[in-house]
């Protein structure tokens, strides 16, 4: 995620690969709302990037003079299109906290002096979304730093979706220490999950570890279990939507199941997220909310029908994964070991 | 699987479904070994029936007099035939122990009377084929009617992969428990694996199980682990394709993850096979051999490329569940409960 030289959000097509790699430059509330619901940006992290990002393009491109007179002619209607913005880019995906967060810090901005003017609040809201952009980014290498602590050369990875460079504004996050790693010059291997129903594990994971030269093995979700038998994992790395207050973690769909399987095999499992991830409003992983998406993400690939009709479908687009089954939580402040407790997150995590 | 009017074996061509319901007639044995390795017929029993009324068709077109002489014009010529088309069927498929046990049958034929005349031996060896069929279809019925014992009204089953009418030559293995009850009255409701990479589960199991009037609902492999954590199965059903002297079972790839998933949740989980399924002579799953298929399967989903370039693919096609996991294995003998030991199979089991 970058700014274009004309102040627009400039993303990758994520929908696009790994056939291509277009970039396309956002203007717009709706636009950028259509780009998080249909997944051309994804990733719990990426998504409150882009958001503040957009938010503040939007209000950039509808304030400045150019082709016709300026949308926001003054303070006021800059504060009433940051809240209707923020309310809809917040509706886009319900389950990702950061989204929610990253909007709350773009409102906030609008209240730090209030007789600011129309193009000094403009650039407030501009530097404050170029802030939670860069934090990411060192959010993401500071992620990698404390998690790389859990890997040892030669060690084989499993992991599940997307949760690397492109679902973030850095090298990502349960991705982050395997980067890390292999800057520090361990030999890494990951196995990726392809990730039914909308593959971002075979098209997404594997395509930016490819790029990245660290090699990498596709595998059908119902591989994971037999190839965890075979004794080819040591380690499942996953991101993460959002954190209970009790450690329960909620993630792309298939991300239960893992746990269960490394239970069952003795193989740690590792949530890794920024500490914007977790939800101390959320007692337990109950009280997360569980976005259901279209029946055609099942139905349907590339455009041809494979489920027969007739059938119904059920297509949550993440699941819960208790507690009790994570062996540590990484964020940018470091390895938490069971048994999780945040009361107060993310700034009181306790320091690495 | 039938015969057609002019004696070629009619199968229904699995590549094509959902989308289409198209019927192929097949005279030649390089014909039935390419529709057993490209699955256009699948399923373990169907495969063992589809090599016997193939090689029997064979074996018909080649010795009958048509618009050219006869390929065949003595019995040494059919006897040939018949060992050639044997290998060359039993390669096609290197797990399905069916398939070798329906062409030794075939095979057995040859020596019932050495001075038999062509065309006595081919109408004995048609026999054989359709003695195969018959005999699949009574099994089917026999396995249904042992299966329903484990079920009750209400009931929502898990299964995977298509071990249904599509798979046999009657009304499957694993869904014909879930015929046989519903025929009963009771009402069962199914939850199907898409089962990737092949997706035999959205396009074999809905289809059959939609036509038939059953409730089903299809899943991504993934979320098979959160639907059993939402209290949503009652008990998993789900075919071999074969099964150790220890109870050990070789299914669909994906069927593993299942049984320690179900053993997690404390559900029963089932094995649902003829008894020509069960191996006798491999003491344990490690000694089943595994079929590893081409990377394509994963890579590409109709016709368009979906995995990245330069990613490694691992695609076995099976994988073994322990015994251990397994609570049952139904066969047409009735319902076995663990510990299990097979040592003369597949006539010894003990009566139903």
């Amino acid at each position: 995620m970058q700014w274009s030289p004309d102040g627009a959000l400039r993303i990758v097509d994520q929908r696009r690969l790994p056939g291509e790699f277009v970039e396309r430059d956002l203007r717009t509330v709706a636009e950028v709302a259509e780009a998080i619901r249909t997944l051309a940006v994804r990733g719990a992290p990426a998504i409150g990037v882009a958001a503040a990002m957009g938010l503040a393009a939007a209000v950039w491109h509808a304030t400045r003079v150019g082709a016709g007179p300026a949308l926001l002619a003054d303070v006021a209607a800059v504060r009433a299109f940051v809240h209707g913005g923020a309310a809809e880019l917040r509706a886009a995906r319900p389950t990702a906290v950061n989204l929610g967060w990253a909007l709350d810090r773009m409102r906030d901005v609008l209240d730090r002096d209030p007789g600011v003017g129309v193009t000094p609040l403009t650039a407030a809201l501009r530097a404050e979304a170029e802030a939670i952009r860069a934090e990411d980014e060192a959010m993401c290498a500071a992620i990698g730093a404390a998690g790389r602590e859990l890997l040892r050369d030669g060690m084989r990875v499993l992991t599940h979706c997307n949760a690397g460079a492109l679902a973030t504004a850095g090298i990502g996050t349960a991705l982050a220490p395997v980067y890390a790693a292999v800057e520090a010059g361990l030999r890494i291997e990951v196995f990726a999950d392809e990730t039914r129903p909308l593959l971002q594990g075979s098209r997404l994971t594997a395509w930016e570890l490819a790029r990245a030269g660290v090699p990498v093995t596709v595998i059908t979700d119902g591989m994971a279990g037999s190839v965890m038998a075979a004794g080819k994992i040591d380690l499942v790395l996953v991101g993460a939507d959002r954190i209970a207050a009790n450690g329960d973690s909620a993630n792309k769909i298939g991300t239960y199941a893992l746990a269960v399987l490394a239970k069952h095999h003795r193989i740690p499992f590792v949530v890794v997220a920024p500490s914007s991830s977790i939800d101390a409003r959320a007692p337990t992983g109950a009280e997360i909310p569980i976005e259901e998406r279209g029946a055609d993400e099942v139905t349907h690939l590339a455009g041809a029908r494979v489920a027969a009709a007739g059938a119904t479908v059920f297509n949550p687009a993440f699941d819960v994964t208790p507690a009790a089954l994570i062996s540590h939580i990484v964020t940018e402040a470091g390895v938490l070991c069971a048994p999780f407790r945040f009361d107060h997150a993310p700034i009181a995590l306790p320091p690495a």
